[in-house]
């Protein structure tokens, strides 16, 4: 290691950062294209808190419960606020893989993306106040802790645990609190008939969901390719061949999977397929092969189809098939990497196996805690007549597509 | 070459990698924006179809048509799916420009254009399913054996062909089919008057169209710049120069020309010159100096201009302007490495003209039998019925902008 | 310094010249997001038209006027055109910085910015011609001629005034012109009601305007990113901090400071902030802690709510907010640099104002000169009905969303 591959490494770590940050930009067109026009504004408004909040409460709080330095092993916590150690800029701080500005600023583009999560299950008839206080409380405590267990070197880590860049640390601990959401928020008015048959609410914007889904797959660049923690060329060049391989074979996997059940060609389910052979890919893109990470996708892609049919027959309500993208799939890839790849072993599948449900526990525990509170005190969700109106008149006062015509007279 | 200069030089691939990706988008946005909406669905299925099934049937059976190694010029397959060679992540596989998975992703990333590039010129009436299958065909074998003629070290580079990025190799393959393919599917319904006469079916949505144009700019900075296949300080800031000079020259000279001869302010055309320059610019963009990048995008401009009127005036369709981008200015792009630039001289233009023929030829016929035979057996048109209706209804059963409404009542 | 370094810095000036390129998406998003919807094609015109112009002015006049070599420090032009100089590609060019082409087209995608500001200001109701002139002489001529007083070693840069990336050079410049604009122009047509009560005009694509803000803060990390002109991890790295956190602080500041204001959740007030913010830390993005980064942050969010209530008190009408966003956060970024910070002191202080005066007299005489001539001889202003019934209709012809219907049919 020298200076020359430390700058190397960083220039690399900044891009993919960068790719990161441009997943929000993902997540917000992707749920606001799969929900209803009367709600877009209020979507966008809380996606443009999410990470405007997170990162500064990753600087806050969040950086240093993640990476404490030396501790228990569950819970530590190295002070308000960072501030450059001596060695932050050079070769010594990690190695030679980034500075510590980098290694900030890339981890804080990671934090908010779990509160994200949660913003498209609960979509359409959370009270604002209410989803903004849940964030602050998940992306400022519960994920940094979470990730302090195995990313921070904790007791995660100690027992064997893999999770590459986060099918477990980011999109399951997004993915139950979203699952834990949607119980305590109850479907949105109209989502099950009176006989509890579901019905289908499209999205009004699904132009936009498809840009969402291609900005994320980009963005998915930076966060696997990134989790290399440095521009080593054999590793981020099989990262990036994973993922994209795993993202193309999971889009199939649904499409086909779901044409053969259903005899339609739907291009959210296409989409979600996508997704969620990305999330199915992040727990070990570096451990496996082009042809098992194919495999995964597919898998993925599968679970996805029915993910989405068994969310809807427990009457829960995800609107963008958030639980079934970011949990399901985030456990599947989890215990993927005790199947396939270089790691797999009925011991490591074990440890994969503990982690999910450890973490599993955690964040249904912390979350339900959170929501609960919020439910009795403040109150979760809108009244009635403003979810019919919708929650952009009656939260914001304005609309998203105010003085949109259709007049063609010209 | 050492493993410093590696390290870049795969990082600097790899960004190039991830903005080739994006193109797909680009071309997605701008084929729907310029059509209607009623077919919206149908052509985001195909995009996305065409990205993951490309990059999957890359891996199966093209990059070993593409890149056989020693072989006769013509045809070569080096074997099923992708397997890393023991020099692969070493400089010995490309004189330390890249690993063998950045070069299969890199090359990956281009092969699922050609198609995407016929999936503008046969939107609004074309089935599904024939457009798949192909792009199956066309994308898994036409566009890597023609490459192997010339990237793979070929034939049509032993005699002295030049494409730098792909003039021919990607824009005019692509648009040889999409020529190919109007004339065997027809005009759309309404396309044509009784009379023969040529009416205007306006996009649906300009402002999604102009972000793809800008996402295609964007992305033709790795298209270029990555087809350097290193970081060379010399050649890739040459190739960003050169690339985007020749754009914004296409841009001004399709403007300031459709306006002297139609007196109108079109900014479809405005955009379609910046492809047109994009596309001249590619095959020469390393041996070009700035000023012949300018000449070359300036004419790319003009013929743009004549080539959607002559393609109207035989009475093809073509709702984008594939052909006219693509096919028009991937030739002329083709032609001017032999006109101007360091290369320039009579025999390297024959040269061109020479491969410009070959390719052109080789396309013709076999996007020809494929489309031939594929309205032959399962048919390659939607009734007229779909087509009037719209194909989201018929063949996705949803819209892609449900629920929007305009009553601004509040 | 190396080639291996040379050829790193190069890589990362190289992505950051693509993300500033792909800010002028982001504005053109946001611009025609925030205003109606029949004037969007003439809006995406005129900044398609920017990008174009723009880059091949620099080519021609902008580079060699911004960085003639030796001169007098006031004015100095070093011919028509860019030549490749002999060192252009080695490391003596720029102490191994970057190349001779990424510093011409680093710098070219900047320039267009100046312009790109005056067209949210003047959007609805200028003349398309009389913006395209303007535009050609603002960033052909004064753009480049203030910022050679400090980028390229002028009389700025002697006195001791600083500005790391553009608060000043590239935002103020802006903002000053478009303030001169909208005082000659006048507001629209219905902003201020007969007893002079100023009207919401709402704009009509909030999502794309959305869109439009996270992609221009992405591009500030090529913007910010790239000032450094070299990828030294030190600086680059703290660069992207304090620009990522002052983003967030400026939205957060906008955000609660209106809330508590105006008791409301205003979407564009939360984007204008997080722009401001940008703005803000522009100037010193280099110099500042991560807290001080934040706090010029939230004062900028702050500035934006008054100097948002401030122009439209003063009667003037700014569709989009670019005076309070580039001038308003551009003034106070640069007077920050005198006040936070590395360089704080009295005496930076009076330099950074002097800059502001300096630069602001000149830019508002240049201005005032260029508006006010085009005014007397072709008109800055559309007629009445043309401004009501929609500049699409009347300058182009076309409607941005032709055929778009909402009857739901299936």
């Amino acid at each position: 290691m020298n200076q020359e591959l430390f700058t190397t490494n960083n220039v690399w770590m900044m891009v993919c950062t960068a790719l990161v940050f441009f997943m929000h930009l993902g997540f917000s067109l992707l749920e606001i294209g799969l929900t209803r026009q009367k709600n877009t504004i209020n979507i966008l408004f809380k996606n443009i808190f999410i990470i405007c909040a997170g990162l500064l409460l990753y600087y806050v709080v969040g950086f240093s419960l993640m990476y404490p330095g030396d501790f228990n092993g569950f819970f530590g916590f190295s002070g308000i606020g960072i501030s450059l150690p001596e060695n932050g800029n050079t070769l010594a701080y990690a190695d030679g893989g980034y500075t510590y500005f980098t290694d900030f600023i890339f981890q804080g583009m990671f934090a908010a993306t779990a509160a994200t999560i949660v913003s498209g299950a609960v979509a359409e008839r959370i009270k604002l106040d209410a989803f903004m206080l849940f964030s602050i409380l998940y992306v400022g405590l519960i994920y940094p802790i979470v990730g302090s267990w195995k990313w921070g070197g904790g007791f995660l880590d100690k027992l064997g645990f893999y999770d590459f860049a986060g099918s477990t640390l980011v999109h399951s601990v997004g993915g139950w609190a979203a699952l834990i959401a949607i119980i305590l928020l109850g479907p949105r008015i109209g989502k099950f008939s009176t006989e509890g048959k579901s019905q289908v609410i499209l999205g009004h914007n699904i132009p936009l969901s498809t840009a969402g889904v291609f900005i994320l797959w980009l963005g998915w660049f930076g966060f696997n390719g990134g989790s290399v923690l440095s521009a080593d060329p054999a590793l981020t060049s099989l990262v990036l061949v994973t993922t994209s391989l795993a993202a193309a074979s999971g889009g199939m996997g649904a499409f086909i999977f779901s044409r053969i059940l259903y005899k339609n060609l739907d291009v959210s389910m296409f989409l979600n397929g996508i997704l969620g052979g990305l999330v199915g890919i992040t727990a070990g893109a570096d451990v496996m092969s082009p042809l098992e990470a194919i495999a995964i996708g597919l898998v993925s892609g599968i679970v996805i189809v029915f993910a989405v049919s068994f969310i809807d027959r427990l009457k829960l309500d995800d609107p963008v098939g958030a639980v079934a993208v970011h949990l399901f799939c985030g456990i599947w890839g989890t215990l993927a990497v005790g199947i396939f790849g270089e790691l797999a072993s009925w011991s490591q599948f074990l440890n994969q196996l503990t982690g999910v449900a450890i973490v599993g526990g955690f964040c249904c525990a912390t979350a339900w805690l959170f929501i609960f509170s919020i439910k009795k005190s403040i109150g979760i969700r809108v009244p009635a007549r403003e979810e019919v109106e919708g929650l952009d008149q009656h939260e914001h006062g304005m609309s998203a597509y105010n003085d949109f015509n259709t007049t063609n007279d010209y």
